[in-house]
């Protein structure tokens, strides 16, 4: 089966994506800035984060099915990415409320157009190695959501002990999945665990690493919103029957992601395993890690980016000519205005930078 | 006496500077570049080098008696730098033929307008800490070239076994110098010698570091160039005499420096020394050496650069925002569309940089 063919496992009904687009973050300073957030940045091909996650749904969920929810600042940015999105299916957040207000609120606005069908919930800016592979587990895991009428979410086999994700506790098989799919009742949510835990689990084999891919029927979704968070779900069912209020009332609902409000009360949450080389690409360093690196010199080189007697670097030149001579282990990251060394294995330290500058009241860098 | 009052020392005849500013090093990329040399950039302050070179100048020689040799690629940013240099004498040699032609050259054309005075050749991208120490060396040295229709040149104590530098090889005491200048005949020229070599001269206190500063009657310098280089002394007075023909003759030169060309032969010439916080500035990390580290971070910083975690490198922003964290040692430069990063130890491989551009046609970053 060519990679772009339809998964012959979709049947009715249809699978919608819920693309998660409005977040913000500053891990990818110098290139990302408040108006250009990592999803929005072609971090490791021709084609940004965004772009990225609708191509790879397109031979299973077209654009025609793709919703987008994201804030007013970006709006225009991502109509431009995604020409074939409609464009009301770009669904404008009143502001960031984290997962749980963002989810439900959008289900209520795609709640006409899409019935009793499935909803996929995707973050906009993470990297997926092998789509097919990704589209293979959507499709087992739509099946399971429509014939359980279960939430379901994708886990991530661990590739090492992580502490900076939450996991999910493998539990009973469920009966309900494809042959050869090895799909498991969630046990429970796990919050990031210490360094320990995370060994522990990741010597284990029974935890997965949890995306926030979620797959359910946006009915059932509501109806657990419904039980778990009655004032956010009563708050939201208003908004729906007077869109005006929304400005005013959005602003009022809690800050709650969807795990906190929702997932973790319950326990017949299923999963499907995602074996597809994910990324979170959460920092400098995880670009580096996915990106292959230049045969002579030893670095990973983007853009005009010259490596003399430097190995094991990450050059990424956005626009001017980067040249590095005798150093290795480091990031060297240029964009605009802004240059950001630092060694790859203090990535994270970014965010001190990013302080720093909004400390000293430079806007205009961040 | 207050340090721009002029010296007590310089008496008539006039003093005249030629200022060599045709040079177009590759050691200061990326902020050096062809359409702008290093004597053209602010390295070390507000002033370009050559800027701190007239200003440093002015209170013996002013703007009036300076004069420039440089190239026609360069003139017009000179004259735009010098705005007190009368336009005439900005000279534009036809093309880069090495030091001997070009202040043989340069003599000839001032040679209405300084009759039988003095010039003091300097370079035009040195750096001196002490101005008022220069003047007094340099107004030593005149009254030295008056008096004796000697050559002189100002000698650099050495502060290190530097083996980029030739040296002067101390003689007898000149009876013609002021009381309490050390002025020496000069018993040798010395080439850059090995590091042994370099050693030797350091412990043993009878060398100067030769930094290419000569002082002498500009009809004393012809009278020597007829002599010991008699075919290019010809062609020199060809073109005097039909300066049309200049553009076509001048190449002929044979491309050969004062030293080679004149100052080795004599057994005469004199030596004042210079006591003056000299450097050639011959690379960032000389630079470095110069400039005042942040008292907070213990790094170098030029314009918008920030250093967290990061001691002792030179972070050089141009006209963007750098951002060093967790490294040291490191030279970061930053300007326009360039970024150069490497070990501050290894300033002199940026000519690899170079190399490696030029040999890929990248003129556009040259």
């Amino acid at each position: 089966m060519p990679s772009d063919s339809p998964s012959a496992h979709v049947h009715a009904p249809n699978v919608h994506a819920l693309i998660l687009a409005g977040g913000s973050g500053t891990r990818f300073w110098p290139l990302s800035r408040r108006a250009r957030p990592k999803q929005l940045l072609a971090l490791d091909g021709p084609r940004s984060l965004l772009q990225a996650t609708v191509d790879r749904l397109a031979p299973d969920v077209p654009p025609a099915r793709v919703w987008i929810c994201t804030t007013a600042a970006l709006q225009d940015a991502i109509r431009a990415q995604l020409p074939d999105v409609p464009t009301d299916q770009v669904l404008v957040e009143p502001e960031g409320r984290n997962t749980a207000p963002a989810i439900g609120w959008s289900i209520h606005r795609m709640r006409q157009a899409i019935g009793d069908d499935i909803v996929a919930v995707l973050p906009a800016d993470h990297r997926i190695a092998d789509p097919r592979g990704f589209r293979g587990a959507l499709a087992a895991a739509a099946r399971i959501a429509v014939d359980d009428d279960r939430i379901v979410t994708l886990g991530v086999r661990p590739r090492w002990a992580e502490t900076g994700y939450g996991y999910l506790e493998l539990g009973d098989a469920l009966a309900s999945a494809a042959a050869g799919v090895d799909a498991r009742r969630v046990a429970r949510f796990r919050e990031k665990p210490d360094a320990d835990t995370a060994q522990r689990y990741f010597n284990g084999g029974n935890h997965l690493w949890n995306a926030g891919i979620f797959v359910f029927r946006g009915t059932t979704l509501l109806r657990h919103l419904a039980r778990l968070q009655p004032a956010m779900a009563e708050a939201l069912e208003g908004m729906a029957d007077d869109p005006d209020a929304t400005a005013a009332r959005y602003g009022q609902l809690e800050s709650i992601s969807i795990d906190y409000a929702v997932m973790e009360h319950l326990d017949d949450i299923g999963t499907v395993p995602l074996d597809a080389g994910w990324s979170d690409l959460g920092s400098w360093s995880a670009l580096d890690e996915v990106l292959e690196a230049d045969a002579d010199t030893g670095s990973v080189l983007h853009g005009d980016a010259l490596a003399i007697d430097a190995p094991d670097n990450l050059i990424y030149a956005e626009d001017a000519t980067v040249a590095v001579v005798g150093v290795s282990g480091l990031a060297v990251i240029q964009s605009g205005d802004a240059v950001l060394v630092l060694p790859k294995e203090r990535a994270q330290d970014v965010r001190r930078v990013v302080e720093m500058l909004r400390a000293a009241g430079r806007d205009d860098r961040l």
